[in-house]
């Protein structure tokens, strides 16, 4: 769709759900010409992985990649060990969906590709507001990894920076959707159910869709999220 | 061999070549509790995979781990591109055997698996003396990288920082096998060419083997490594 784009190079992390789709929609319509890299990590809820090559390509990247690295065999995590159950109820401390480095890997696939397109540019759906809790999702971590990216790659020499695009760091799940729609998301596509069945249907219960349901509700927006029984 | 050590816990990534087996040993002989990690980024030289596990089981980890991530698939790089020749001659700049993100990738693999095994120090084998030229083994950007880690993991929540330990920063390659075959490092099971054969046989004409060669002339140090035609 948007193959005519020939602006600043940037590469958008898409997991397919409903933050990242949100962000590569923002990338697109800032006029770069996008990169969408999809990281399957061993999560449990892989319907992410077909929703994000339905929304790669209704929004029209330059061109997506997948990516594997198998994060489950270090275990740690309900979303990538299937003998840990994803939790339904909201905890006060770092929960087990939480991944051990995860954050850190993606971006470092991304800083991969980013160096080999002479990308300016990687962007990211973190979120400080209405999130989980986990580590790597606040501004403090970004930062030090922009800071750290530009020490390690060629860029260190030719000294022009990449920078670590995140429009929604400090936005609310109801200002996400609000602007998606400003922008054109279809959200039916998208999946952000930690335990989504291979069809893509949500739980319903699991942090993510209360998340999710709740940004919605308060965003006044009908929510096409299929969810089971 | 060194099951009943229960010092501090270390990821040690090893590559198996010659630094990073000196690496282990080192870290081994300071009564770590290893826990080796070898990285398939799709490299050419596959029989350096071969070597890592030869290396792990002769020095004795507690555990020995491949981990996968194709960065061949971005390209950019003689070491994962197959239709790029590796060069065998030296170069004034970044060489094409640099892998884009490479070691920021391979330490963001090592930072997961020792958040799940709570390790307190990641080991590995970059040099600033005799290297070639790239980004990611220079000082700055180790510090930069353990600052980002700290802020990535749960140890951001807890506090207890975790380290990069990177003892051959400042050693000649003389120096490091100096101090390997003071370890008993039997560097006849390395392989550090950039084109070796499926059964290690090295080229002695590439960056790496010339540094390699190079180095145990200087240390006085008869070369075990096994050169083809």
């Amino acid at each position: 769709m948007s193959a005519a784009v020939s602006g600043p190079r940037a590469v958008v992390l898409l997991s397919g759900g409903l933050d990242s789709s949100t962000v590569l929609a923002a990338a697109l319509a800032a006029g770069r010409e996008c990169f969408a890299l999809t990281v399957q990590y061993g999560q449990r809820h892989s319907a992410e992985i077909a929703a994000a090559a339905r929304i790669a390509r209704a929004l029209g990247v330059r061109e997506h990649r997948c990516a594997s690295v198998d994060l489950g065999q270090f275990g740690g995590s309900a979303l990538t060990d299937l003998t840990i159950a994803v939790p339904e109820s909201p905890s006060t401390e770092i929960p087990i969906t939480y991944v051990p480095a995860r954050n850190t890997v993606m971006l470092s696939l991304a800083l991969a590709w980013a160096e080999v397109l002479d990308a300016d540019e990687i962007h990211l759906g973190v979120n400080a507001v209405d999130y989980s809790g986990y580590p790597d999702c606040r501004p403090a971590f970004i930062a030090a990894f922009e800071a750290m990216a530009n020490l390690a790659t060629k860029r260190a020499v030719s000294g022009q920076p990449i920078r670590l695009i995140t429009p929604l760091m400090h936005s609310s799940k109801a200002d996400i959707i609000q602007l998606g729609q400003g922008l054109g998301v279809d959200y039916a596509m998208t999946v952000s159910c930690y335990q989504a069945t291979d069809d893509g249907t949500a739980c319903g219960r699991c942090d993510s869709c209360r998340l999710r349901e709740a940004g919605f509700r308060q965003a006044g927006v009908p929510d096409p999220t299929r969810y089971g029984a």
